[in-house]
């Protein structure tokens, strides 16, 4: 190991510790450690099972704020890994090992960044911050969105948070996440009434009344999304009706559904006009909504400039803003009012057995966040 | 049980044998000792695990055949039973017990009355007939089908057949089924190309593709059906498709389907028909089809003039010929060219916990089969 940069000793370090979600295994202990020994004020917020870590340098405004996650997906079958999930190890320049892309391979970009930039800054602006949980691939709930609200009840202001997650596509640096959809799901039940297919009269299925409503949904155009967002989406998951037996009638049909919205829509408009379609169609039905996140916008500005700017300095590259994709836990720091970008390695191989990363996209990737730290608070 | 009528007590000694679907337990040989005392030549055919009885008095044509099956469905959860189901028992009038409506009460009357017939008229016309099979209610493929084939090899013909299903609705006798409508299935898989929720693009969705397919199925008009049959019915019995997960585009979507047609339709035009309705939407799909049963018809003639006056006679019932409900073991007896007509007693209670029939209605049931005789071979 002594030949590794301290990017990549960091990031096997963090690897080497099985923190399947919510399991944190004394990455965040690690992690402040390094933080502590160059100024950090260090701020373990456990909620529930979840381990969260908060860590800031500085007293003064702007906030800019690194966030991420030590947890990971689980591994799926180990025999089926060329390499051990948590015996970090590197091939042909890749380094190897579950969370290698997500996110433990950021983390370490993230400290060595932040070590030298301290180093060279020893007195910046503002300040800068770590907002690190163990539940960002598990439920959630005492995860990033409990840290948000400690902070909120403090008054605490975050201005800028750049989100470790992998959120290249071909080469570092070549897409950064500049927003998210929103996600609604609801629990659709329809409900006819049982009986024999042989006496149909005396039934109602509920497969037939609800066709025509959900080919409707389904053709529905909710909006035509805008300059930042594509048009919102809707999409039925799972469709289930029927007893199992090709003589009856079922009594009832559950279908799963979801929207991914844009910032054109909103979480009563998709519900009001949802509700329209199937009265349309007279349906006898129950509803239940969750809402799993709200759209969030970083529009062109000092963070979007600052991360863009970086990567071209490093990399020569332009890069490419973008709201597609799944989301994160920066729906709930934008809730701040903060701006916030995703930027994070190649995401080919992440939730996957094998996953991997380039090592050297790790300094690239230290060196971009260095850089947009000199840009902010240098 | 001294005090109980020759058809009672005979019913009895056939509900007390347990003959759970395919098992006959014995009731086709008491049958066949009775039969075989008043002239009947006996032939058991066993085909598979299932018992099947051929009995027959003549040589001659007409040939008028009883039908039934000995075997009944399970009994469900026993100790809901007030009586226990294998231990037939009298109170205040009704005989209780598993199978007697679903039809040991109907083989009963049919064995009093051919022992009656015989006895009255021992050089009767033509011939008298008995078709028992122990797996009417179970997959039908070692049964009365298999006898039809027999029978058929050997150029021996039925005209006329009596099946003692239990047509009857409010009292016995108000109703004989004088056909049956076709029972079509087919299993119809949609194919898509399952995706994440957040990048419809790259998924094809089978359930909404499906949807508005199934819609235009559900509501179309098939024929408007005749004299004799009601308009041509489709259900869809069970739709399934999703992984469970609320984030995957699933893959494929299965629906199960069911026709019951009239003779205004036939299976090929249904299969055709349905065909152009999923090409038009283009789908992607795979049928497998199954014919459950042909439509027949007995019209009115010789055995519906013969059972309707019988019925008048014995109790001054106006009978109503219907072709409506579930299939029976006539539509393979049909095929031989037979007339074939199903009587017996009201249905309410069959497949029920705590079957019954009102005690009295086996002795008039006796009364009408032993009428129908004379009528027909008298």
């Amino acid at each position: 190991m002594t030949e590794l940069s301290p990017t990549l000793a960091l990031a096997c370090e963090l690897i080497s510790r099985d923190s399947t979600t919510p399991a944190d295994a004394g990455c965040q202990e690690l992690m402040a450690e390094r933080l502590a020994a160059c100024g950090f004020a260090i701020e373990p917020m456990r909620f529930g099972e979840v381990d969260n870590l908060w860590a800031r340098r500085g007293t003064q405004g702007p906030v800019l704020c690194f966030a991420g996650h030590t947890d990971v997906v689980p591994t799926g079958p180990v025999e089926q890994w060329t390499n051990p999930p948590f015996s970090p190890a590197i091939h042909n320049g890749m380094l190897h090992g579950r969370g290698a892309a997500d996110m433990k391979g950021s983390l370490a970009a993230m400290i060595i960044a932040a070590e030298r930039f301290v180093a060279d800054y020893p007195d910046h602006h503002g300040s800068i911050a770590f907002l690190i949980t163990s539940d960002e691939e598990g439920p959630a709930v005492d995860g990033t969105v409990k840290v948000v609200e400690t902070l909120k009840a403090r008054d605490e202001k975050v201005d800028w948070c750049i989100v470790g997650e992998p959120s290249s596509t071909e080469v570092v640096g070549d897409v950064v996440k500049n927003g998210r959809r929103g996600s609604l799901n609801a629990r659709l039940l329809v409900k006819g009434k049982q009986g024999h297919v042989a006496y149909p009269h005396l039934a109602r299925n509920p497969i037939h009344l609800a066709a025509p409503a959900l080919a409707e949904l389904a053709g529905e155009s909710w909006d035509d999304g805008n300059e930042f967002f594509p048009p919102t989406s809707f999409q039925i998951s799972n469709i289930r009706s029927g007893t199992g037996a090709t003589n009856v009638v079922p009594g009832e049909l559950e279908a799963l559904i979801n929207f991914r919205f844009s910032t054109e829509s909103t979480v009563e408009s998709l519900q009001s006009r949802t509700r329209d379609i199937l009265a349309r169609h007279g349906l006898n039905y129950e509803l239940d909504w969750t809402v799993s996140g709200l759209p969030f916008l970083t529009e062109p500005g000092a963070l979007l400039d600052g991360v863009a700017g970086a990567i071209l300095e490093v990399t020569g590259r332009q890069t490419q803003p973008s709201t597609s994709g799944g989301t994160s836990d920066g729906r709930f720091i934008a809730t701040m009012g903060t701006q916030v970008v995703e930027l994070g390695p190649v995401n080919a191989t992440i939730h996957q057995v094998d996953e991997c990363i380039r090592a050297e996209d790790l300094e690239i990737l230290a060196d971009i966040y260095q850089a947009t730290l000199v840009r902010l608070l240098g």
